[in-house]
Order: C-alpha cells, then structure tokens, then sequence
C-alpha cells in the first residue's frame, strides 16, 4: 500500500487512539511525513506475509519525551541514520522498517525513515497500543533481543547499545537519550522476517488508518463516531471495545517525575453514568476505576475522547471541564498471554491489581 | 621489560603520587595485576618506540568513581572484554595497550588486560597525571578522536560510543557509566603506533616505577624520601619539582558534588613555611595558594605527601592533624601548549587564574 495525504492525516488520529493517552502527539510525525509525500518520495507499507523468512527488518522510533520533541523539531533524518548505524554494526542491510510502537508519534518515524532510505514499512508493531519503556515489546516478549541497538541524536553522536536483556538495554539507553537532549532515535529489535511473523502485532499500521478513517467517514455523515468506531472494532485483532464511562473531568493531577508524566484523571458522571471514575496515568492510561472497582486495566486500552468532537485526548492535553467518553477496548491475545503480562502487566507499573481482560469484567 | 611484584609496589607508589591527590587508590588494581603475576602471566611493558608505525593500540581504563570500584571490585576482565568489542567493532586486534591515565588506579588496568590477552602493555599514557574527564588526553589535544569507545560492566552489557567530539564521548559514556553502577570499563582512543609516539607522555608507567623506587630506596638507606624524589626529577621529562609548603591540616572541607569529590584543605605552615596554604580540589588539587597568592596551578603536579612516611595522600585520605608536605612538579612541555590548556588548563576547571608554570612561579 502506498500511502497518501489522506491515509496520513487517518493514520495520525488512529494512532493517537491506540496511544491510550501517551505515546505522543503524532502531529509533528504527520508533518515529517508530509513533507516526503510533497518530496515525492513513497511510503510503502507491506504486508508482514510479504516478508521472506530471512529478510533482515530494523525497526525505528524516538525515545524520550515527546514535549520535548515539540520544541526541537527533527530533521527526520536522525532516526534514519541510527537505521544506518546499526546496519554498519549488523554489517548488513535491512530490507524492511517498522514501528515498534503504533501509539501516538511512534507510529509516524518508519514511515519517514522508510521513504527516504527507499525500504518498505511493515504492517505491524511491538506494542500494540503506547508503553513507556523499550523492553516493553511483544518482540522482546517472544524472545527477539533488542540489543544491539543505536541510539542517535540529531548532531551524529550514536551509542550502541549491547546489553544482557531488554530492560538493561532500556535502562542504559534511556541514560543516553537524556544526555542527548532527553529525545533521541532509535533502531532496535533488528530480527528476520520470521521474527516479525512470529511477534509482531499485525497489521496495526493500517488499523489505526481505518480508525481514522471510521471516526472521519461518521463525522462527514454525521453518525455518532464512537458508536462507528465499536462497531469497527470487532472486525479487527482488537476484537471488543465498550464506553465504560462519560463525564466532565473534574479534577487533573498531573507531575513530571524521572521522565514521566505521572497523575490521575477524575471525571464527574453524567447520565447514565453515576458517581465517578479516577484513572491513573503513567504517560499512558494504566486503570479506571469506578468506587474502586476496577473497569479496565493495562495492557487493555483506556481511551479517553471528546464527547462532542470524538477526538482522543492524550494526557497532555486533559482540561478541567472537558467533556469526555472513556472507551475501554481490548487487546490483541498475543498481548494477553502469561509472558506479555510479565512484561507489560499491571504489575509492571507497580499495579497491585491483577489483569482482567474488559470481557471478564464484563 | 617484564614486570615484577616488586615493580608493581613501587608503580603502585609512584601512580598514587601522580594522581595529585586523584586517580583513585591503585591497590585494588594493584592486587589485580598480582593475581595476574601468581597465575604466571607476564606483563609486558614496552616502549613506545618499539611500536611499528601501523600497529593497532587500543588503551584500555576504568571510568568512575574509584569509591565505588572498592566495594565493587573487578574480575579484571571488564576491561578486556571491552577491549574485545570494540576490536570486533573496528573489525581490527588490538597488538598492544596501553594506559590512558597515570595517576591512579588507571595505571594498573591496561597492565591486566596485556598479561591476560598476551598483549604488550605501551609504556606512556594520554594524561600524564590524573584528570577527570575523559577528554583531558594529549591523545585527543593532537587529533586523536576518542570514539569509537567500548563501556562495559562486570554483567556483559556494552555501550559502544561514537560521539562527534570527545568532550560529547564523555557527557554520553558518563552517564553509561553512572547507569552501570558508577563504575565501568572502557576501551577508548584506539589509534596508531604512529599516533601514539606522537600524542602519548611516553614512559609514564617506568617512570611511576622509578618514582615509587626512589622512595623505597631512600627510606631503606635513611635518606630523605622527598629530598630523594626531587633529586630524580630532573633525569625525566617531569624536569623539575620543589616543596611549596609544609605544615599540619587545619582543616578539610570536602562533599561529592556531581560525582565528584569537591573541596578545599588548608594546611597550617610549620617552619620554615609560615601562614597558610589552601589547597582546591576537584578529584585532583588544582590549585594551590598562600595568602591568595598561587603556588602552583594545574595542569603542574600538586602533590600532598605525608611528611614522616612521604606517601603521597590522596584527597578522600586527607584528615585533620596530618602533617604533610606539599610538592609542586612541573608537567612535560607537551602538557602546557595552548592546545593543552585549552583542553585541562585551568579555565578548565572554572577557575579564574591563567596557568603559570611553578618555574616562573618562581
């Protein structure tokens, strides 16, 4: 598929839904790869079937804050050349980008490092949704080694990064990127074909395309767009989503803490929702809670989005006054399982709740 | 020429006098090197002239805090095994090592990694003394780049550093380093046996051998210790060194700061020294002065021995009520060049005084 203007601005707003509040804002990830679709550059986005089993595929992205990313705009060539220092230190070539992560700007870096270096992006990422630490991949989960990984700023330093597992490779790059600026770019989880079959969360790129396109197509005949958008859902790996709330944000509490954006959310219910729902965020949306009782919970997506306008909001951008509907949605099975939960559960963010799949909580 | 334990005591000696008070206590590294010697390993010390002009040196050091490597201490493997990466990196061997500091524990580190890799170990070194960043190299000061370097610990991870400057290689691999626990390994200016007769303070290990010697001899033969050394001065490249003060430590004032061990000693004189010296320390005394008026100023050695035994005293081993003698030693000319300054001279440091040689101190 070669993606167009169109499929870029769906995309930017699908995968601000799928960053379940963090992950970033993608406008500025939009704007780069504008700007190669202006250039007339292509941005080829392949199905992870089209893969042969020994190609080598490097994915790309940004660590760091994406607050900063806002105020030192990239070149876009930056992720491009850690893709290119990692091929050196590999001494061979990718054949294939992808996101590792599909939530927020994440989503938008391969598809520029791809259009400049002529490679294809594969349909497809590690996280499924926005986390904020790199050894949070299914990749990582199914037994794919991050490590050796660059990590590059936008003057041409670059560290690789060799580590003994994926949460040492996070912790000493994650150093690194905050030397750099605190945003840097990044190529890691380099693996065959096979891998990406294997791990990878399928076809994500163009999920969160048609989810662009659901919210836009209902707004432009003026259906209700989150009733759209559930009704999408069950057609896709992300097979249920349901309102588990609506309201007015009532209270934001919200502070930057070792790179963080950690706070709570409390929102009013309005008819035909009572009483309210607090929901704990650590960059993404971890929990909701109603009187305590647990209404979702990582790594099942917690969406907090416009009432009026259907918009996601990401936690950022969270007003006192807003009027907001909280979808809860759930995740692929291969994000489900005994060993993705040991990576990305709730304990993993110091959640002493145990997971309960949106279904089971019925 | 093959070092012997009895070299090994007195390079210990002689490197924990040209540390200037830095470097970190050369006992752990002392007993590293030991172990190498029990296990029948030689340690090959050469000279830089018998390097071939195309000879691959890649130096080898610890990078850190010296605290730290006390309660932590080393297999003596983690700087051989970044050495090894950063061979594989280069996709070159290494045919010898050498130290990249003098002063110190980083004076015993290259000397395992040589009796362990079979590798003869270059007698010289890029400081000169002890610095505290890894920039502060003749090496770099004449166009060595730092980069590509290996940091490793004691666990297998690795970060391999390409910065584009070697001030940036340091502000990156230090905060690797910090991240490994305070303390690592590194493998850095990989150069030439060209580059290295022309950038290296050569014969820097003999001569902390010879320092260490003398002392010994002159204890064992009543001699003045300290008259002793500065009668051997004038047959090296330290051409000159003279007593700047004497007197007992009124007081210490000392607290880590940035990782760094921040302070100032004020030495009350003793006759014939009158009034008193304050002493400047960052890792390494700086500058010294009487009344306000220097004695002597980095990058020349200022050097607090203890008076009866003439050890020299490093600056965490400074206590009230030491009776102690203050040496000034002029630094090779390589070291005092506008290049050089511009890279550890005083303004360095964030001090205000310009360097003044202690010969025209006068």
């Amino acid at each position: 598929m070669k993606l167009n203007s169109q499929q870029l601005c769906d995309l930017a707003v699908g995968a601000a839904f799928l960053g379940t509040g963090g992950g970033g804002d993608p406008y500025v990830g939009r704007l780069m790869v504008q700007q190669c679709l202006d250039e007339g550059l292509e941005v080829n986005i392949i199905d992870p079937s089209e893969l042969a089993d020994d190609m080598l595929v490097i994915p790309t992205a940004m660590m760091g804050a994406p607050t900063v990313l806002v105020e030192k705009i990239p070149s876009g060539e930056e992720a491009m050349f850690s893709l290119q220092r990692l091929e050196r230190h590999l001494r061979r070539k990718a054949q294939a980008t992808m996101p590792i992560e599909i939530g927020g700007i994440n989503s938008t870096i391969p598809l520029v490092v791809g259009a400049r270096l002529g490679l294809p992006i594969v349909d497809g990422d590690g996280m499924g949704r926005a986390f904020p630490f790199l050894e949070m991949e299914t990749f990582g989960v199914y037994g794919v080694s991050g490590s050796p990984m660059a990590v590059s700023d936008e003057y041409g330093d670059c560290a690789i990064i060799e580590a003994v597992d994926n949460r040492q490779m996070e912790w000493l790059s994650r150093a690194v990127a905050i030397r750099m600026g605190g945003c840097a770019y990044i190529a890691e989880y380099a693996m065959s074909g096979a891998d990406v079959k294997r791990t990878a969360i399928p076809n994500t790129l163009s999920l969160a395309i048609r989810i662009g396109e659901v919210l836009r197509n209902a707004k432009t005949s003026h259906e209700n767009p989150i009733e759209a958008l559930l009704g999408f859902l069950p057609s896709t790996l992300y097979r249920y989503g349901r309102i588990i709330f609506g309201g007015k944000i009532i209270d934001v509490m919200r502070e930057t803490k070792a790179g963080f954006s950690i706070g709570r959310v409390t929102i009013g219910g309005l008819p035909p929702f009572g009483s309210t729902m607090e929901i704990e965020i650590q960059n993404e949306n971890l929990i909701a809670r109603v009187d305590g009782q647990v209404k979702a919970i990582v790594p099942d997506l917690i969406c907090i989005m416009n009432t009026e306008t259907a918009e996601p909001i990401t936690s950022e951008n969270l007003r006192y006054g807003q009027r907001v509907t909280v979808l809860a949605v759930s995740v692929p099975e291969i994000m489900r399982t005994p060993e993705a939960l040991d990576v990305f559960g709730p304990a993993c963010f110091g959640l002493k709740e145990p997971f309960i799949s949106i279904e089971e909580i019925g």
